[in-house]
Order: C-alpha cells, then structure tokens, then sequence
C-alpha cells in the first residue's frame, strides 16, 4: 500500500470560540457531540482507504500531546511539528519532502483536519478513485464540492468545458472567495465547485511542482533533507521551517500548476466554518435548535446553536437565534447572525 | 444589654436558582457582589447595636456549616438548627423559649437573613427606636415600609387612623399580598405599609402572645424547655419539632394579637425577592444592565442581569431582558419577564 494520508491540524479555529480555544481548536473537539472529535473523524474516514502506519499529521508544537492521545493509532514520529505558522504550502512542503524519503513512491491524499463528510461511502468512493488516477499520472487533483448555495465563504473552482461528463476535469481556474453577487452566478454554472481544501497527487508531482513555482519554500527542504527522519530533524526544522514565505498551497502550486483536475464530488462536504454551518449540520429539533452537550433544557427556544462540555446542566428559555457556548469557564451568548464578531470577542 | 438579634435563615431561595441552590440559598450568597452575603450583610447591619454574643441564627441541619463559617462572630451554640421547616410561627418559638431560660429580659428583633437595606444609618435609628419602645412595653411592632409602588408581591399592614404623626401606629389590619388593582388602591392611603417581615418584641411579650394564641406551637416548646440549653437539646428538638403545625407567625400571632404596633419606616428595604427586584438595587450600567461577577463583558446588551460566580469569563451580545445566571455547572438563561418559571425549571 503506497497510499498515504496527510491531516492538516494546525489551525486555531478561532471563530468557534470558547468552544474552541487556542489551547485546544476545533479539530481535537467533540464538535458534533458524537463522541469523536473532528480530527478523530477525519481518520475514520480513511480507513480501508490508508494504513494507519501511513498516517501523517502536520500540526505545531503545542498541539503535538493532543494528537498522540487522540490519534494513538498512528505512529508518533509521523506528527510533524511546525515552529511556527507558514500557511499551507510550507506545511505540504515538509510533509511531502520528508514522505518522499521514506517512500519514493508514495500516492497521497491532504486533507484539512476540521472539516465534516455526511456520506463516507461516497467519500471512499471518490478518494479511491482519485488516488488510483495520481498513482499513474503526475496529475494534481483537487476534489471539487458541487456547489448548494451562493456561499461567499468558500473559494470556487471552474473547470474546463467539456462535450461529455468524466471523473476529473482539466482546471480553467481558481476563483477566490467570491461576494454574494458573484458566488450567485458562478452556481448559475455547472462549471464552478467549491475548493474542498482536499488534495490527492503523488508525492514525485508535489515535490516537482513546489520545486518549479515556490523555489523559496522547496530549497528549504531541500537544505533540510539530510535531517529528516533522524535525531535532528525537528531541530533543524525549528532552525530553517521559519524560513519559509506564508504562502497557501492553492496560490503557490494550484494557481500555477498545468496538469490539474477536479474531481466533482457530492458526498455531503462543509468545512464547517461557522456556527451557523454548524446548526446546519447538526440535528435540530423541531423548532431549529441543535443542542450539543449534556442535559440542555430548551424553553421556547428557536434558532439556536447551544454547545456546552463542562456544564453539567443548562436552561435556556426565550432565545430565538442565538450561539450560546460554554468552555473553560468562559461563556459566550452572541446573536447567529453576529458571530463574525467572536473572533473580536475572544481577542479581548 | 439585652437587646437580642434573632436572624432566620432557614430559606431555601429557589426563585433565584441557579445563583441559589437548596446547598446554599440565597442568604449565603454574595448576591450583590459586594464581598458579604445576605446573612452577613444582616448581621453588619445591627453593629452597635446589639452584641454578637447576642446574635441567634434559625436555620436547617443543613446549613450549620455554612452559618458558622460565615458568621464566626456569633456563639456556636446560639446556632439553632430546625430538624424541619414548619413556616416562621414554631421558629420563632424555639428560638424566643430558648433566650427566655437564658436571659428573661431579652428584648428581640427578628429579621429575615436574606433581604436589603439601603440606608443603614435610618435603618439603625429605627430598629433603637423600636427597641427602646418594646424594653418597657409588651408590645409587638412590625416594621412597615412605606410603599413606593403597587407591589403584588408584599404583603401590606394597615394602620388605624391618626390625627397627627407619630412613630408607632396601633395596626387595623394585616393584608395579605394583594393583586395589582388592590395593591394600586393601597398605595393611595398613607395608612398601609409593605409588610417587611422584621419584628420588635421583647422575650415575655412573644412568649405569652404565642402561648395565648398558638397553643398548639407553645405546647411544644414548654415540653421541649428542660431540655433547651442542654445536651440533649437538639436530640430533643429532632424529636419533638416536627409535630409543630406548619404556621406563620402572621397568621399565628399578628392577626391575633391586640397590642400591635407599626413603626413607619423608610430605609430602602427589599426582600430581593425576585430577579426583577435585584436588577431594581443593584448598581446598572448605563443600558440597565446590571452585571454581577468576574469579566462579564455586554456588548448590545441592555435590562439583562448576569450574576456568574464561577465563570472566568462571560461574553454576552444581542440580548434586551434576559437573565444570565451561571453556578456549579449550571447555566440558565431566561427572559427577565419569565422568571416566575424559573421554581418549575430547578425542580425538574
């Protein structure tokens, strides 16, 4: 088995806050209240799919003992640690330079570590269809979300014209986030997916492709190929890593790379960016709550999104629309449709 | 000085769970966040004027600890402990038969544990007044305060027509708490006062009053008077209290009794009864919140009141009339207009 699976889990996830906390974000969380977090889910979607023992995790420093209690499956030396933030490309970077060097031959699969998949059949599906299409092909393929709203929060994907449907389209373009105005039209398009943050290419083509369009990121680990593997990775890591330009792998590769696909995909997908992504995915009630934690006594309550870990009980009565969380000791009531502003909040 | 404070405690302040819970109601909580509680704000109040070697406390078994820890000041054994709750009359009783045996001149003020005063310097003036009234005189005085609103949820004393001013009025009637047209006609007559639950009397007075009137409860306590002051007293009282009638002192006493006096007075008095109420004394902001607690931060936020001893930190956006209240692991959140249901959540 030449699959490997990259997880992508340093972000902050900032906007669930104090659900999420810098101290522990979002994908090491019960988000959903089933009993897994989302980095935990992530895993098990892969199985069949990836061996654990290839199993890859990038996250930083301080996230490093939560990811070996959550995940103790997959082997310790396969969480990769950054010293700093970096953005994507430098993180693909790392990984894929350092999974080259073990396993020249490897066929991988990135994925966020914090995102939600409904139908895992259909997942599988398509994942095993695209890794068997990148372990012959030097090809990049993104997995394309068609697309279910008008939603400005993601960035799209067109496709190239195409006389008859396939499994993977040549990419016309990367769209950024659009406004709603523009994200209006581009769904008029059969054309135009969201960017799942999902990647799938063998590790010869990511490593050529930084190497071609982000040379200051691919010298990097270039100069720290002698270390990887060994004693003195992670402090030669911690040396040069910071080295590296912030740059997203969409902007450095992506935008720039030929031979590029979309793989249509329909499996039920959201990156689960907000909460009121999150009321949507989760089971509501009659009335549009979605309680998630222990014993949540709702009272005329409509529209509202309630987490809570460490209460032990919580009455809610005559709210209509509103997050109302508990962590830590921190609670946060806010209006749904003022949870831009949480971010602002938890900075204070 | 044989002025004598008897503080009933006994309480279990179930309209403001869960700030007040059957383990530590209301008249032990810091609810002003002024650093005292209730009962020890109740005791403050009386320095100067009667010694705390002269302080009673009424309360449950189960509240012992509490009183002791927060009234280090009093005798130990001037704690007394019902074995159940039987309404004011059989309190009142025990506590009056036992400073009898032990101080036969005992001149008593009894006052509720867990309501405001505002003007402590009037409030003093007025409780010498009556004290000094009572030392010579077998009269019973209530303190009646003058009403600022058509409250419903006071009990009102009518006074007999006079025809000049003075400071003690011979009561016409006891009324019970009046609905809102009655309590908007009371409030026209400047004979009715809200009925504040604090008394003046001295030992003998009570006694033979409840012994004339509530022979039933006085019964009790002549057979229980070998035993008061003694080790076998609480053994005895365990034994005996419960076949005390359930039976307030107003309807045991005041509605009875002829030498009966109220005394006008105007020291900004609440009973805190409600959540509405404690908004009404507490310090506000200028959108009508009042905010009780550690980093309580209201953004958008007006008439709420947030009272959250344990929270390190509450962030509160959009809400107008709501109460927020947080403690041992339970939240409730509740339209300030809905409190009256807050009895039916803590029970379930």
């Amino acid at each position: 088995m030449n699959n490997h699976l990259v997880i992508m889990a340093g972000g902050v996830g900032s906007r669930f806050w104090p659900m999420s906390t810098p101290e522990c974000p979002k994908q090491f969380i019960d988000v959903m209240g089933c009993g897994r977090t989302f980095i935990q889910l992530t895993l098990d979607r892969f199985k069949g799919i990836v061996p654990n023992e290839n199993v890859w995790v990038v996250t930083s420093e301080s996230y490093k003992d939560i990811v070996r209690e959550q995940l103790p499956e997959i082997p310790v030396d396969h969480i990769l640690l950054e010293p700093c933030r970096r953005n994507t490309a430098p993180c693909i970077a790392y990984v894929s330079w350092r999974i080259r060097k073990e396993c020249p031959d490897a066929n991988l699969v990135i994925t966020p570590s914090d995102h939600m998949v409904v139908n895992i059949t259909e997942f599988q599906r398509i994942i095993s269809q695209a890794l068997e299409f990148t372990s012959g092909n030097n090809a990049i393929v993104t997995l394309g979300m068609k697309p279910t709203r008008p939603e400005t929060g993601y960035g799209y994907i067109e496709r190239e014209n195409s006389s008859q449907p396939t499994e993977f389209y040549r990419v016309a373009q990367f769209r950024e986030k659009p406004n709603l105005e523009t994200a209006k039209e581009y769904i008029q398009h059969p054309e135009f997916y969201w960017n799942s943050g999902i990647f799938v290419w063998n590790v010869q083509t990511i490593v050529s492709e930084l190497s071609q369009h982000a040379a200051d990121v691919a010298k990097v680990f270039d100069t720290l190929m002698p270390y990887l593997g060994t004693a003195d990775e992670q402090a030669k890591v911690n040396e040069l890593f910071p080295s590296c330009p912030s740059i997203s792998i969409d902007y450095a590769v992506m935008e720039k790379a030929k031979d590029i696909y979309v793989c249509p995909a329909d499996f039920g997908w959201s990156d689960v960016g907000t909460w009121g992504s999150l009321i949507t995915l989760s089971e509501k009630d009659s009335d549009g709550n979605a309680a998630i934690g222990p014993r949540i006594e709702l009272h005329e309550c409509s529209n509202c999104i309630v987490h809570t870990s460490e209460e032990r009980r919580v009455v809610l009565q005559g709210l209509d629309g509103y997050i109302v969380a508990e962590k830590d000791g921190t609670l946060l009531v806010c209006k749904l449709s003022e949870e831009q502003r949480i971010k602002e909040f938890s900075a204070q």
